[in-house]
């Protein structure tokens, strides 16, 4: 940035500033996703991402439900409610949610504890919790903003998709049926999201809180993966009440 | 616990429950803790320590006003607030905060960067936060119990203050001053505390939801040393935006 902070910047420019925020700060460069979809972890590592990354999956209709409720006009509500129906699913659709519940079964975990909570880590709590109140607390225009890592989740979701595959043996097309959708579903969401800030963004100051809030939204992916590394990987001091390996195992349970 | 659920415990054995909470799962125990105190940390790491246990200790009167504005009588806010003016301290008297920075300068950081809040580890700041929010939310009861760890408070801050004086010669005993009077201080809050709980918790459900707080502040405290654990010591994987060691250092600038 050569322009000063009081200085407006073109929509084009904030764009650009926007995915320059995702290029060094979005999950798909953490060491933990690396090692994931490398096949570099072993079935509990899987088994702990799974089960916590449920918590973050199980939330997003709630922080979903937050901006729904402060968008103020029916046209908007009809394109953000999308958002809910695609996670919540429907009577014939199953949801994302649901899909997430049939990838922890996939990886042999029981059902009932995964969507107990309990089990997951203090800090993919207090960072999936952190990300819920700054939706609830900030403006609209910032939690409109947090979701637009969307824009950086496409390519990704194939990268780790086909390389899940690739390297575990209990890990099957069905049980990743949760991604196929994603990509078509994060693109058209986080366009309009993108559209919404880049029209809504009218002063220096609200770029810079659009820029803020997607920056605190890596930092909440971000550190659910730091808190699974340190807890499972290395040095793998994983912490008093959290889910340890051949835990919650489904063993016959689950389908 | 023998007892089922249903049955209400007398008030001496949930303080004693409450103190196994506190026998497992204090901070005191983390790996973190013990390298801190046994001179086993170089003083980056210390830095990194002190810099983001001031995000928690500037933010201790923010969860005590919170508390102050729901205890509803006078002789109630009248026991309480000696909290807030421990921390924030008088014209005549330095308050816990205020030390804090005396320890922050001790190790050579930059005054201004640490009351910034800017590198601290997101994962100080969910844990953080967290902790206010629950404080905020959760019943006066919560609220309250949630403060209890300082049952566990005196006997480790003369094992931490010993140790860190007898290993690191950056670290001097006017540097530790925060510590001179919080044994004596969190001895008088907690008793006060616990008996606050031990006679308004007066069904099981209440007793359960006091020792579930216990555990949730154990694990606010607990996750901050988790994250500075992975983030400087192993597997050192600094978070983006987090403060790296060389940064913001006082030099001249600090008295």
């Amino acid at each position: 940035m050569t322009k000063s902070r009081a200085e407006m910047m073109s929509g084009a420019e904030l764009e650009a500033a926007l995915r320059r925020i995702g290029e060094t700060r979005y999950h798909s460069l953490h060491p933990f996703q690396i090692l994931l979809q490398e096949g570099r972890l072993n079935r509990p590592q899987v088994q702990a991402w799974a089960l916590n990354r449920y918590y973050y999956q199980a939330n997003i209709p709630v922080k979903d439900s937050y901006i729904l409720a402060r968008l103020g006009t029916v046209e908007l509500r009809r394109e953000w409610r999308q958002r809910i129906l695609d996670h919540d699913g429907s009577e014939t659709e199953r949801g994302g949610i649901e899909k997430w519940i049939a990838l922890t079964d996939g990886v042999g975990l029981d059902r009932d504890y995964v969507m107990s909570g309990r089990g997951i880590l203090a800090g993919t709590r207090f960072a999936v919790d952190a990300y819920v109140h700054f939706v609830r607390d900030r403006s609209l225009l910032e939690a409109i903003a947090s979701s637009l890592t969307e824009l950086f989740s496409p390519n990704v979701i194939g990268v780790r998709t086909k390389g899940m595959l690739a390297h575990y043996d209990f890990i099957s097309q069905d049980t990743l049926a949760y991604f196929d959708k994603r990509p078509v579903q994060a693109k058209r969401d986080s366009d309009f999201a993108l559209n919404y800030c880049l029209e809504h963004a009218d002063t220096r100051e609200k770029q810079e809180a659009v820029m803020d809030a997607l920056r605190f939204k890596c930092q909440v992916l971000w550190a659910q993966l730091d808190a699974l590394y340190y807890a499972y990987v290395e040095p793998a001091l994983t912490p008093p009440d959290a889910w340890r390996p051949g835990e919650a195992e489904s063993g016959g349970k689950a389908p």
